[in-house]
């Protein structure tokens, strides 16, 4: 239940069609919606054992991606503060059958509508399944981009691309993030990212340390990543 | 035009909505859509230049794939009689923004609903909007596998099962398929599919002629499809 009044003008602002619901579909979306706050590292939904609901992230950011059955990761996107993460509810979704997981990569606060209030929802509603259709194009949108850059970029490019996009999500030229983080991101082996990041390192791009990766050069991480 | 009664009645069956349309909307589409036939080899779809609008598959059988700025490929998907194409459509679409190109594999017959005439049949039917989203979310399923494949999978279990769906496909043991081809589809190269056809051939597996390959032993390219 919403009890705090930032918790539902952050709804009203977050849900695109908050104003086209009825007032009583809006009551029950405060009454059933439930704030929930996740720790660094914590998993929202673990494939198709889970169907919590649908995510509004207020604050944090969460990644989703899937896993092999030897437990290689690869990222398919990443929800930052104002997204809303559907695939969470993924069993609502007759035609979604495909598994994946969902962790926090910071700490980070949600309003979850769970999935039955969502559907109920969403099946009165067309304004609202059309919204939700929406999403799930956008995120198909953001996977073939995955399948292209995994399929026929070079891996000095995918990591050039990396690194500039964790720098912006961080805001800082130094990464804190380890080789074996970054591996999972690009669905690749530790041992892989950590010889391209020497090369990038003997080519001055980078400097590595203890305590991350900084860039030295973003014009030529730029250019690696768009040629 | 829609002028054969066979051709009314199959939309009739192709539609899953068509009973949920009103009269109006029924002889619209009957004005409207267009009976085409595209030789083996003909393009349907390439990519954001091509807009036509959504085919009803009555015959034959195509496939949808991505080319890489280097020309490589991979395909996505394959569609036979009875399916809806629906990314012949894409631009009416907002929020799928990827390029995907569709060939036909075999003489296809097809029923060509024009974009702007299923536009505005969606737009005014929730029906046709739900089942379009449907189709949609059926085809991510369909590139989340062939992501999986492509990253997780072993070249020789994908070559397998390629070769199982081919054989399905042609109804036959003998494949009249060339390597390069089945390359194209893998997302892999002539030279790679080659060494490994070679590897299954010396496994009796299959064997290799100008004719084409034949499969000697399906039971083998289950066990290693479903390793």
């Amino acid at each position: 239940m919403i009890t705090e009044e930032k918790d539902s003008l952050f709804m009203e602002e977050a849900l695109p069609f908050w104003k086209k619901l009825t007032r009583q579909q809006q009551d029950t979306l405060l009454r059933e919606t439930r704030p929930q706050h996740f720790h660094k590292g914590d998993r929202l939904h673990a494939g198709n054992a889970d169907c919590s609901g649908v995510y509004l992230l207020q604050s944090g950011q969460v990644r989703t991606f899937i896993i092999s059955e030897t437990g290689r990761e690869i990222t398919l996107f990443r929800l930052f503060q104002r997204d809303i993460c559907v695939f969470s509810a993924s069993c609502m979704m007759p035609n979604i059958n495909f598994e994946v997981y969902i962790d926090a990569e910071r700490d980070t606060d949600a309003l979850l509508i769970p999935t039955g209030i969502y559907r109920t929802l969403s099946e009165a509603s067309p304004v609202v399944k059309e919204y939700t259709a929406q999403l799930v194009a956008s995120r198909f949108s953001d996977v073939m981009w995955i399948l292209e850059q995994a399929l026929f970029s070079s891996f000095d490019k995918r990591l050039a691309a990396f690194l500039l996009e964790q720098s912006n999500i961080e805001e800082s030229e130094l990464l804190h993030i380890t080789h074996e983080e970054i591996a999972r991101h690009l669905g690749s082996a530790r041992e892989v990212v950590t010889r391209m990041l020497k090369v990038f390192q003997s080519e001055e791009i980078v400097k590595l340390s203890r305590g991350g990766i900084q860039i030295l050069s973003r014009r030529r991480l730029e250019e690696l990543a768009n040629r």
